[in-house]
């Protein structure tokens, strides 16, 4: 995968059905993207596993589903109607709008622009070489309006982050599920940001989906709480068997840190067409947020501490990712090509538990007696797990398309079966072959798939 | 159930955990709601039964997740611009704005107004008696721009359905999965309406889930297809457990069609404070979508009949749904009030399968002794399923709340458990006691639900 180039990987992506350009048909839209047959299933199985870890299996944290259109003083309180914003100048004569901060990168080194503020004087447009305004702030919220009438007061915007949505529930949470500090709030959703250099793929798009975490935690205890995490969040990367040299753990300096955090890291990834680059932050918010929705709505949003009798604001650890680039990391790291036996063989090394289709069903040929004898063997698998039957040309390309997307067993149904009742089952891994009766297939694969 | 005001309803979800209105700190927005930490349980399961009915068990279906955000030409084509829009008049006076056919509802019989021309003609301010303006048509699409400047160019929507990022994808689908007539393409997406008068509660939101299937068939075939979708589909609402008498199909007549379809059946439910509404509705939508993006994209999408030799544009039956509308079914419909040994005792009589909380883990005090042996028990009950640990009150109080959530199951650790290593597990339904020993629990609560 390291030297695969990104087209080459998108276009790999689509012809598999994994990942499609949305809304293709019409030249597509800039910066959204549509999940295909097994993009879906592994985007879901990603969702999954990430709730299992955070939220089923802690005593300590509860889940939340809120809208993604809030109540707009919400972007108010956060900072972001203020502050989430990128500098632009326009073109006067060509009209062209850029993105400050990069037409100046673009004839400066990199280090002289980071931290500084913007200035394009002495810059002329880089497409007619017309003259530059002065850069304007441009809010990165996409905005709508709610209700029948377009004006100020039906603002509203789709939101950036899903964290707020958490902090804004902080109250019913507490009163709903009588949690004790320290506990979390874990959400999975869409959220939205109208990028003006949207780009590698779904690594930066428009329209993306987040998991967050925000874990609330007694002010003191918040630095130790913040280890944990870090600690907590590099095994999960690890356990979905992703390589460990591939991952690094980066610190935020001072300069870069958001206006609400005393500390952030980041887990990196190293993209091949990218070098590291962020796939988790887990930041330290303090009692920014809370504090924020205090101030702006005018209620006290508290903990009752038993201990020390006094209503506390908690701090706030945040671990937050993205879906889709989590989805395209897991892609690229599983990616392997292999030569088996002098044959190239590419094989995406899924977690079992991650992968689209768990079982392909695959009789040795179309031969008449084996058709109902295959069928009647994926029925019974259907309940249980997700399968693909296939009997279109050899079984040994059959067996490489299953590698190629990432499917942990293959059963094959033979001439053997009519007489023994018992089918093969084949490894994607080791590409070892165990003859099993069918009355003992659903158990056996259950085994394999939990043990994996 | 049948009795309790919608208010009283809304109270208790929120009470409950299942449902808070969106960003409430700040006096909510109208139309939007979030999920609790119940929830979001239940939530997420309603949708992994769909999904598992209609993708997993099936060998005809396949499924996708498009963007919320599509290319516009979509929504001129499938003639959402044009055509998805409600006569609005706007007061001289006062300048508020209403729905000219809720005006003129209010001032004639129902049925003189049911398929007519809304005409306004006579009619004066509700509010302040004013003039009223001629009826203007208002899109109920949400706008919003992409990219960094705000002109007609960069307009887009947010999708009022998520049907058509299944039409626009149908020639990819078919391009990497190969399938072959009859097939349909399953999807869950949040799809957003600006309605002007949203309203009870999640029955009505501006944001909301879809569950909805596009089945491609044979012309000629569709007749037949439909009406086994519509048995399909009865079957599953009735699998999960909702009432038959409280379910009825119901045919729309030719006024009431959509301009798409030829042929629209719906699932309605009886609500308590609505009376029969529409749950589910399964349209045969003939070929219009397909055609009418082949005409605005400029390109075929057709499938080739090997039979025939033709390239043919399929028909479509769509069975399509609301998640929050069946959420809120599924609460009403489970909702019970029983009287045990001359108490009264709630129950949400869910299937296990969709229960937020699959297992509760009571010690039956917090005794010292007991609180390890619970706490390990739990422990081994998290890998599994949504288990919650509750140690809070007495015994008693703990089950009635267990059996107000719906919770399948009730795992007692008492003083008994310390010498034979047994618990107790209590069915929320039978309200029957049987004792098993811990190293058989996780295999027996598996059983237990996989029977239900």
């Amino acid at each position: 995968m390291n030297n695969l180039p990104m087209d080459t990987f998108v276009s790999l992506c689509k012809r598999r059905g994994f990942v499609f350009q949305s809304s293709e048909i019409y030249g597509g839209i800039g910066g959204f993207w549509d999940y295909g047959p097994l993009g879906v299933e592994l985007k879901n199985n990603i969702k999954r596993a990430w709730w299992k870890t955070v939220v089923q299996e802690r005593d300590d944290m509860v889940g939340i589903d809120s809208a993604i259109v809030m109540n707009p003083r919400t972007w108010v309180a956060s900072g972001h109607v203020e502050t989430f914003a990128d500098p632009m100048v326009d073109c006067r004569s060509c009209k062209r709008r850029f993105r400050a901060d990069e037409l100046i990168a673009s004839h400066h080194e990199p280090e002289s622009v980071h931290g500084h503020p913007v200035d394009v004087a002495g810059l002329r447009c880089p497409e007619c070489g017309g003259e530059l305004t002065e850069p304007r702030m441009f809010n990165l919220m996409f905005k709508t309006y709610v209700g029948p009438v377009e004006d100020d007061a039906s603002v509203a915007y789709l939101r950036p982050e899903t964290a707020q949505g958490i902090f804004v529930n902080f109250e019913n949470v507490l009163n709903t599920t009588r949690k004790k500090l320290p506990f979390g709030i874990a959400q999975i959703g869409k959220s939205f940001r109208n990028e003006i250099t949207p780009g590698n793929f779904i690594f930066r798009d428009r329209e993306f989906e987040q998991m967050e975490i925000e874990y609330f935690v007694m002010p003191g205890a918040d630095e130790e709480c913040h280890e944990r995490w870090i600690e907590d969040r590099m095994s999960w990367w690890l356990g979905l068997g992703v390589r460990r040299d591939k991952l690094h753990i980066r610190e935020h300096d001072k300069e870069e840190l958001s206006h609400y955090a005393k500390r952030t890291v980041d887990i990196e990834y190293e993209f091949p067409f990218a070098g590291f680059a962020e796939v988790e932050g887990i930041a330290n918010r303090t009692d920014f947020d809370l504090r924020r929705h205090e101030e702006f709505a005018g209620r006290t949003l508290r903990y009752f501490d038993e201990a020390s009798g006094q209503q506390i604001i908690p701090y706030v650890i945040e671990p937050s990712m993205g879906v889709d680039r989590c989805f395209l990391t897991l892609l690229i790291d599983s990616y392997v090509e292999e030569e088996v036996r002098g044959e190239k063989r590419t094989v995406l090394r899924l977690k079992p538990e991650l992968a689209p289709i768990k079982v392909a069903v695959l009789p040795l040929s179309r031969n008449e007696r084996l058709v109902p004898t295959a069928r009647r063997v994926a029925g019974l698998l259907r309940p249980r797990f997700m399968v693909q039957y296939d009997d279109a040309q050899s079984i040994g390309r059959r067996y490489r398309r299953q590698d190629e997307i990432g499917t942990p067993f293959g059963v094959t149904v033979d001439f053997d079966t009519l007489d023994d009742d018992a089918v093969t089952i084949r490894d994607r891994d080791t590409m070892e072959q165990v003859r099993v009766p069918i009355a003992n297939l659903v158990q056996t694969l259950r085994e394999k798939l939990d043990e994996s």
